[in-house]
């Protein structure tokens, strides 16, 4: 699980606890306020698994070894740009993913605001908890819970739940451990969609203005698309004889070679 | 949904959230720390239902007009004397009853210790969360959280949010209004209770001493049976006249008639 930018110390307990109570036991965090990471961590009672929590600078990095990242808030502001899976409908696909080997994120924003599209970028899908829409902002540590208790329930993961540390790890790890029909974990596709981006650059696709949008994009895309592990580094081999071409060409263009 | 001595003024109003967020809007609350009470419900932005809540001195008047009553808590360190529903369980049967005409209170102890076994004898059956069992005790406002999602979305109440209003009153209702069949509700149960005890005592059926134990019995029996108010009308019928014959023939006895 991965809290973004989490503020209020009582509700870092609460979803550290709500983990405990479900079974769950690998947290990251990303980018805290530090003195209430602290004192969170800090807190008379807080379950190990906040003590042992993993400090991450961007999202990006907690999440670079999962094949599936989950982001979580409500839908009532905003247009999604990911597909949206209804929490009763994300159990088979958890379960899904652990069964290929995968690794799952789901990630929580911060208390006032949630996630940002730019933390969404990053996402494979949005998780919808069907609260009424007259009140459907929901609090953090509640929001957890109920998240929690629906992946241990559903996706079984109650009974194994000794097995969760290791089908929850979100550190970074060799792609080589994936079988060849895995899915691509997030910090691959990233090295992809840099690569992407230099030939689009390279090859003077995208305009100097639009690379922030593109960049957006490129990082939806790849996600969508839902890479094996095998097929990424296919396309990653692709791309990076692209630009060996391109920039050969460039050089013999201006005699440096 | 019933809150028995809550002591936390933010558990108070996590609970509170929760119920909005799932559109349930009937709280009781019983027998509040005044103080703590007061605070909760007049900190920002707390949800109308808290503001609304009705407040009961003991948990047999909260759910008298309830033909089913759900306690909650953790199981671990005592042994249950009620039927035990896995929480994933309990939208069937909580739909059955509100399909039936029922009304279904679901209750949460105090912080420290949960419901007491006096607290549980009102109880027509326990859910249990399924948690981990080396963390098996839940924060208030994420139990309710957890809770109120599994019935909105297991039950299909998140549909019918606006028919909750209804379904889940709590107070006392004339039992004329439930068609024949229907469950009899808690206030029923207790009346018949207090006559069948006083019928034990004036047949000199249970020892004096005994007393506080055999009410506790008769309370989950009388539960147990899941008694319909028709039949509930005709045994309290039944003990009100074996009452009458057994009074008059005491006063003939000592010839006070």
């Amino acid at each position: 699980m991965v809290l973004v930018s989490p503020r209020n110390p009582l509700n870092i307990g609460a979803a550290a606890r709500a983990m405990a109570n479900f079974g769950f036991s690998r947290l990251a965090v990303v980018a805290p306020f530090a003195e209430h990471w602290r004192e969170a961590r800090s807190a008379v009672g807080a379950p190990e698994l906040l003590r042992n929590a993993a400090e991450a600078a961007t999202l990006a990095e907690a999440v670079a070894g999962c094949t599936l990242v989950v982001g979580t808030g409500t839908l009532t502001y905003r247009k999604a740009e990911q597909p949206v899976v209804p929490l009763p409908g994300l159990g088979p696909l958890v379960e899904g993913q652990l069964q290929r080997g995968g690794r799952v994120a789901v990630v929580f924003g911060p208390e006032k605001h949630g996630l940002t599209r730019e933390d969404l970028s990053w996402c494979h899908l949005l998780v919808e908890i069907p609260t009424d829409p007259r009140q459907p902002s929901m609090n953090l540590g509640q929001a957890v819970a109920v998240c929690l208790y629906e992946l241990a329930c559903r996706a079984g993961m109650a009974e194994t739940s000794k097995a969760n540390d290791e089908d929850f790890k979100i550190e970074e790890q060799s792609a080589e451990a994936h079988p060849a029909q895995a899915a691509a974990p997030s910090g691959r596709l990233e090295l992809l969609a840099g690569v992407v981006e230099e030939t689009m650059g390279a090859a003077g696709y995208s305009p100097h203005t639009m690379q922030a949008a593109n960049r957006h994009d490129l990082r939806l895309l790849l996600r969508r698309l839902r890479l094996s592990e095998r097929d990424a580094r296919r396309i990653l081999g692709l791309f990076r004889r692209v630009m060996w071409r391109l920039k050969r060409e460039e050089s013999g263009k201006t005699g440096r070679s």
